[in-house]
């Protein structure tokens, strides 16, 4: 077993915006670290623009930023990007650093060509439980490998520790947790467990100018985010969860909102709606307890549900701190404690990081 | 790539005690529910005695406790058992479930022969500098695969975290955190973050009783076992620490009660002793703080160490309960917020998942 010369891995990837750059950064600190395998670039496309050539030759991780602006090759269209990969003669993993569901639908396609996938996009693993079951069936019959620990938490080892978990045979009873970095920082800043907080429809406004929340906040606030990282969390336990809207989501955008035009004519418009947040806090604030925004898997019960709930001020979920991610399972192994996760769970280093580690795990099975 | 027909990958395991038990519970489990690759138990053993037959064949997991303490068989020398697993024709994992010196001085040999390791014994890995470099010299040489998450917090995710926060090229800048369950419960009750807690020989005292010490408390109280963990986490951010000795680990065992007798004697006279950490706790509360049992490596100054630390009773470390254990680390990518992993971090069941996730890890990259 002892290694041979150094083996060769394509490495194709779609998507070069916030995640994809710093993939790419950490791709080329990788490729330098790591002789064994070779890691090749041979394909890399944005939306519009694609590099690469017929015959596979190998694209320079560090100046393909530049070399993408300059490009006048269209991308492939996914068909052909799975023949153009699966024909390579080497084995090849697909980096999907996209939040598009059309590159997702394709999942099977590669899959079924022996093409790896890592990828932080949830689209995937969130959408119709068929293409779920299209995905990891297409991956069993193929070998081939797909992670996407990205796709809850950013690269927190949310996804890995549940497989762990469920693969060794314990039973996951429950998990709970902040699964969003807007609503952490929303509801951190708006009911801190020490001090008065702001006024919701300023948060919201400091939220998105600091640039936490997507550009128009409904997109944070309508709590289909979470209820995406919770169907794939659901799924993991072994819940068949439809899709994320099988469930109860509670949408902070005031009814008479939802259909104004701009996120600009909305954040106008929130602060006429202050009163209603005001009265959850102060609810909260009587039983001694602080609002946050969760999401929770009960999973005997099979319920799942994504909104308000009232917290201990002692309990991890109403200390978290900033726009910090936290996650508990609660476990029959772990008893009456959870295992509990926390720290960032969005931002483009930590997401990348996430899609570099599942690269590696990859690597170590196909390679 | 398509699977073919099922595999086979040997298991031979070294301890039957508690987490061993555990273990061989997990493995039938497992071996029932994955078909492929085929788990083949060809050889256990305890201190005394051992199960297995020249021609390697299969033993049957589920009635191995019986087996064994009616067993003639006297365990093989770690040499014959390396000559053993290493001319079976099949690929082979060893699992360690012991605590052995003797066994972890031998991971060089078996590795060397190809031999897989998975274990939670902390010896090889914080034992001295040389060995660790020879574990992983031989591992990188013959393409055996060696992981030992349960040295380190039992299962909780904490090896495989930092080992992904190294190789995907992030800074880890700061490690902290409590990685005993004995010091989590007695400091969790000495001083608690509401009440005024017990006596400090008393919680001692019940914390044995509980289970939660080892036979003798002064193993635990000398902070040697801490130290270990520390030595095998700070190796792995990249610090060549040369023993778990080599740095400053505060012991609670009052000098004058070092070489008494006995565990009982210990107990019996430690009353004695109160005020001094009386002194401590109230010197932490005239700060509006509590006092905890902490280990923590600064990377950047290179400095690791072990003992008591004050926290502001809003700190993750502060506020944990019952015996878990709590791991915070600070990088570059994750700012100023740590990534946190918290939960139990001892017990049977916890740490033997920590070995059967090692050994799924191992099976997807060998077999």
């Amino acid at each position: 077993m002892a290694a041979a010369s150094a083996r060769q891995v394509n490495i194709a990837i779609i998507g070069a915006g916030g995640v994809g750059k710093c993939f790419l950064s950490q791709l080329e600190q990788l490729a330098a670290r790591r002789p064994d395998p070779k890691l090749v670039l041979t394909y890399i496309c944005t939306s519009k623009k694609a590099l690469y050539s017929t015959d596979h030759v190998a694209i320079s991780i560090g100046s393909v930023t530049s070399a993408l602006a300059s490009s006048q090759q269209p991308p492939l269209a996914l068909p052909k990007l799975a023949d153009f990969l699966g024909t390579s003669g080497s084995k090849t993993v697909l980096v999907d650093n996209t939040s598009s569901q059309d590159v997702a639908d394709a999942y099977p396609l590669f899959l079924s060509r022996g093409i790896s996938i890592v990828t932080p996009n949830k689209k995937a693993f969130s959408g119709s439980y068929k293409l779920w079951q299209d995905i990891f069936a297409a991956a069993a019959q193929s070998g081939a490998k797909v992670y996407h620990e990205s796709s809850v938490g950013a690269g927190l080892p949310v996804i890995s520790t549940l497989k762990d978990l469920v693969e060794t045979g314990d039973e996951v009873t429950k998990i709970e947790g902040v699964f969003s970095g807007t609503m952490s920082f929303l509801f951190n800043s708006f009911a801190p467990t020490s001090g008065s907080g702001g006024q919701w429809s300023a948060e919201v406004k400091k939220a998105k100018e600091l640039g936490y929340t997507e550009p128009d906040p409904r997109d944070d606030l309508n709590g289909l985010d979470v209820a995406r990282k919770l169907t794939i969390l659901a799924r993991l336990a072994g819940l068949p969860v439809e899709s994320p809207t099988a469930f109860p989501v509670q949408s902070l955008i005031p009814k008479e909102l939802e259909s104004v035009a701009s996120g600009d004519e909305f954040l106008e418009k929130l602060p006429a709606f202050d009163a209603q947040m005001e009265e959850t806090k102060a609810a909260a604030e009587k039983e001694g307890k602080v609002v946050r925004f969760v999401g929770s898997i009960d999973v005997a019960t099979k319920q799942v549900k994504v909104g308000l709930e009232k917290f201990d001020l002692s309990h991890p979920i109403a200390a978290l701190k900033g726009s910090d991610n936290i996650i508990s399972f609660y476990t029959k192994r772990y008893g009456s404690n959870p295992l509990i996760i926390q720290g960032a769970g969005a931002g483009g280093d930590v997401t990348a990081m996430g899609v570099t580690s599942d690269l590696l795990k990859v690597l170590g099975q196909i390679a």
